[in-house]
């Protein structure tokens, strides 16, 4: 990102035209429509009921998905030869490692809506690879030999990529219904995000996390559902390690990016909007609405960390804290002596 | 790799005219000469009886290196300090850290002849450093205080860069023989590859493999020997984690490149072609000649992983499957329900 | 930088004009003024007692400092919610991790001297965040929630940024002294590299030094102070895994970096000037000076390695040295068998 000019750290994602096809529809923000997102790309899609983002991967990218609404199943081939067939509903989230095999399909009677967040802002359809659009370009005795089938077989196959695919929704009377022997609160590739017991801040707000350190598979990235009380807001911050997206779930919020030298960017945000944070910068979200907060985050780095105003301050001596900031040696005492992460709004607000 | 056009996947590096010097044939291919290797580069070297590659190092990749035929012994320094001095012949590889001094000399009757790869396609000359060349251009006075000699043995020294130096074949009645105490099959930076119990398919063909399970030093690359038999194939597959280099020693193939958005490039190999298939791109290796088809390969990554077609589409149940590829459920359910890897030829090819 | 010119690898940075603030001075030198620092860049600074680089952070690089003279306190916080103030004298060094916030303070009568090194040679003001430039463009309510102190506190904060602050230095005296229970001669980010035992070779000098190994916070940078007596020299050699950064302090030194392709550049070195070698660039630092010839050195990378030539020489027969060096096999056995580092000057000298 430039940092010598002002730019624009949102972007209203769920305006946009969405690309369509056989039930589901997805709407995408990569450094290409969203400048200052060089580190990370979103997209926001969602599946009718069978409705499949078909078998592909993605080879510059890892992908974290985290369901807002309705359910789906995914599959997953890991290089090592393990396979996963997992079922997520709202607010459980994944992690796929870049370039894993992988497809998505809507398994609930109400449409499914889940964003995908991946660790590399340069994200396109170009790096992206459809098993389809493979087999129908690829000569069919080819595909026949590979795939131990008659080549009038291969001759019904899409022409193209179908990019999306209506199949049956599964279900347990199939005799293709996926096995598992025993139950699991979190697998290899899944994390019951809101199930978790958050952080909390009496007047402030919640915060449920998965990081490497919750969900070990998820080295290169690490997810957060943000809920802010009206007039709180998450404190003055930054992230040493990483960049951080946003995607508003509900309600209005101001989100300010600093970028030194004087530069603050200022914005409101609404639902469906995506912000974005470089790394290092610092910035606050504050709630300017009547209703609760909730913002889903995406940072890339597994670890995550913040430097938070009141934890800094709090961590200076007061003679060095009235010195630099020019006040008086008895208000430097009154500073916090903590850290306080969300800050409940005061009684005016 | 600029992916918007349809680059060529195809060096035809043996027909290219060769540096030459005192016993010794380079011929290069970085990504200067073949634009998509933008993450691996290769050399073909021939080293007469007694020819020798002087003294030297790479300052941005490290170099893996595989004898083709014939033998030769190398040098090495360990920035630790430890030291190293080992002969290779057909089948045997090295791999030498980044930035580490060593030298390769033929020590057969025979030429030596050996395949080198380096983990950056951006290799080149003034990235390569030459002890003749570095004293050459040091003041006489210089070199005599460092090596402790005096100024007229100093002047004795090539003028400029040696490149290829021409000396004795090392024997052990030699006062010089390196000494060695006991016999190693594994030495820190010789692994015999062709000694290896190889990964076999009935019907379809070998693979050797060096990566860093096996062969603890070499991190950041593997190598492996790949023998198809004829009308065989390696299956459709992609790398997510490395780039992929292939030198073709024997037979004829058909190789194919899967880049997305409807676009795949296919080529014809024999002996002595260099071929590339970048991370995350889909392709196929298939026998189109009568004799067996041998390619040497190398990755950008110390750890080998693929992902197959067969073991992909065998790790989803069928319901996806007839979805996904727009076919009949009892078809699906005749998919590969294993990794196949290679593919014997079916009797009519 | 690119190779294919002769650029120069001396900067004499104390020589420039400095940016002067309350009581402070800095000088630096990053790729923006020295074109070949691509990898680590620089700064001098001193401050007057009292007189303090005020709290901020670096957002693209991690910081190793060294104090040449007086004495100075630095706070610091790490993202897991620990703190540490610490005091450093001439000769101890500090390590603070990218995008961690900080402070540093004369603290003694005498002018405080210190030297900063940068693991990125892209350093600069837009990547560096000061506190008070941050609450100055945030709304003043926000402020003010957010520390939880009055509208009118805010009100007498800078309206810009300070970069230095002036205030009084601490003592023991002052309720705010902050307090340490027990001694410690290491703590996380400061180590005291001039009590060290260093390495040292009779009548060529002496080398300290900070890597990862003696200071486990310095994951990203590694620091040393190199002494050389008069006409001796840190002989040829070259570091496989890092840049290398030279503020010489004291003396008169002869630096060479060798570029391959018969390209040497060679520079005369006095106090105050700022020195560079790439990573895998030959390079030798001759004392020509009739003093002791001091130099604070800094690599980006936490592991400290090198190729010495004597080592190098040291590790092949001696018949691959006749030959590559077009020296006979008699003069080739008297080259040195084992590392000699430094190498004492001639008595000619």
């Amino acid at each position: 990102m430039d940092m010598t000019t002002s730019p624009s750290f949102r972007y209203p994602l769920e305006s946009m035209k969405p690309r369509t096809g056989a039930g589901g529809t997805t709407r995408g923000a990569s450094v290409h429509e969203f400048p200052v997102s060089v580190g990370i790309a979103g997209v926001s899609m969602r599946l009718a009921a069978g409705s499949m983002r078909e078998l592909h991967w993605h080879a510059n990218a890892a992908e974290w998905g985290y369901v807002v609404s309705g359910r789906c199943r995914t599959t997953l081939l890991n290089p090592d030869g393990a396979t996963e067939t997992d079922e997520f509903g709202p607010g459980d989230c994944w992690y796929f490692p870049r370039g894993w095999g992988h497809s998505i399909q809507g398994v609930s009677n109400e449409e499914c809506h889940f964003i995908l967040i991946f660790d590399n802002g340069d994200f396109s359809e170009d790096h992206t690879f459809s098993v389809t659009d493979w087999l129908a370009h690829t000569p069919a005795a080819v595909v026949a030999q590979n795939l131990g089938i008659d080549a009038n077989v291969v001759a019904e196959m899409p022409k193209g990529e179908a990019y999306f695919a209506q199949g049956p929704v599964p279900n347990n009377r199939s005799p293709d219904a996926t096995e598992r022997a025993y139950p699991e609160l979190v697998s290899k590739h899944r994390y019951p995000l809101l199930a978790q017991q958050p952080r909390r801040v009496a007047g402030g707000g919640i915060q449920f996390i998965a990081s490497v350190k919750e969900f070990p598979i998820s080295t290169s990235m690490a997810g957060s559902l943000l809920e802010i009380e009206p007039g709180a807001m998450r404190e003055l911050h930054w992230h040493p390690n990483a960049d951080e997206w946003q995607y508003y779930l509900e309600g209005e919020a101001e989100m300010a990016v600093f970028l030194a030298e004087g530069k603050v960017v200022s914005d409101r945000f609404k639902a469906g909007d995506v912000g974005y944070a470089p790394m290092g910068a610092g910035h606050y979200i504050r709630n300017v609405g009547k209703g609760v907060l909730r913002i889903l985050i995406g940072f890339n780095n597994g670890h995550y960390q913040s430097n938070d105003l009141s934890a800094w301050v709090a961590s200076n001596p007061s003679d060095v804290l009235a010195s630099n900031l020019g006040i008086a040696r008895e208000d430097a005492r009154k500073l916090p002596h903590g850290p306080l992460f969300i800050i409940p709004g005061p009684a005016e607000l």
